[in-house]
């Protein structure tokens, strides 16, 4: 099983109609099988410098490899991802 | 609801007795009442630079402030994370 998160900052004014907009293209991930516990979050820590996170599981490795390669993934990157956030940090945790 | 994570690197060897009494005494603050969903991870992303995380869930910000204040959570802050932890970053989100 892995946890799969992904920290992030958008170039979009905070609560605007382009921020909205990536949102609703990022629920769509959702859809994508495989894709488990699929969450948009918003961080409230003072202490972390990324305001948004999207987290999902998967069941195996094989399914993460899916999902990197569904072409609904791609297109979010293409389309979304690449415009609008300006810096990231990915996590993906495994059970210790 | 708050997902409250930490993702941070040790000075012990890795697999090493104290790695494990690390992991052994953060596993007791499940037991706080008010702390859903713990679980200790392991990064497996080579494009993140924390090697473990701790994740636990709060439904409400009084039941975080709980944990905080609990002595069991500073004792583990005095008597292992302040020793044992070279670098972390906390990470809380709420839902979007």
């Amino acid at each position: 099983m892995i946890q799969h998160s992904v920290m992030f900052n958008l170039n979009h004014s905070p609560d605007s109609r382009e921020e909205q907009a990536f949102f609703d293209a990022a629920r769509e991930l959702a859809t994508i099988p495989g894709v488990d516990q699929f969450s948009c979050l918003r961080q409230v820590s003072p202490k972390n410098p990324f305001t948004f996170g999207l987290s999902m599981v998967f069941a195996s490795q094989a399914r993460y490899d899916h999902y990197n390669q569904h072409p609904l993934h791609k297109a979010f990157i293409e389309k979304y991802w690449r415009h609008a956030v300006s810096e990231f940090m990915e996590i993906d945790f495994e059970r210790y």
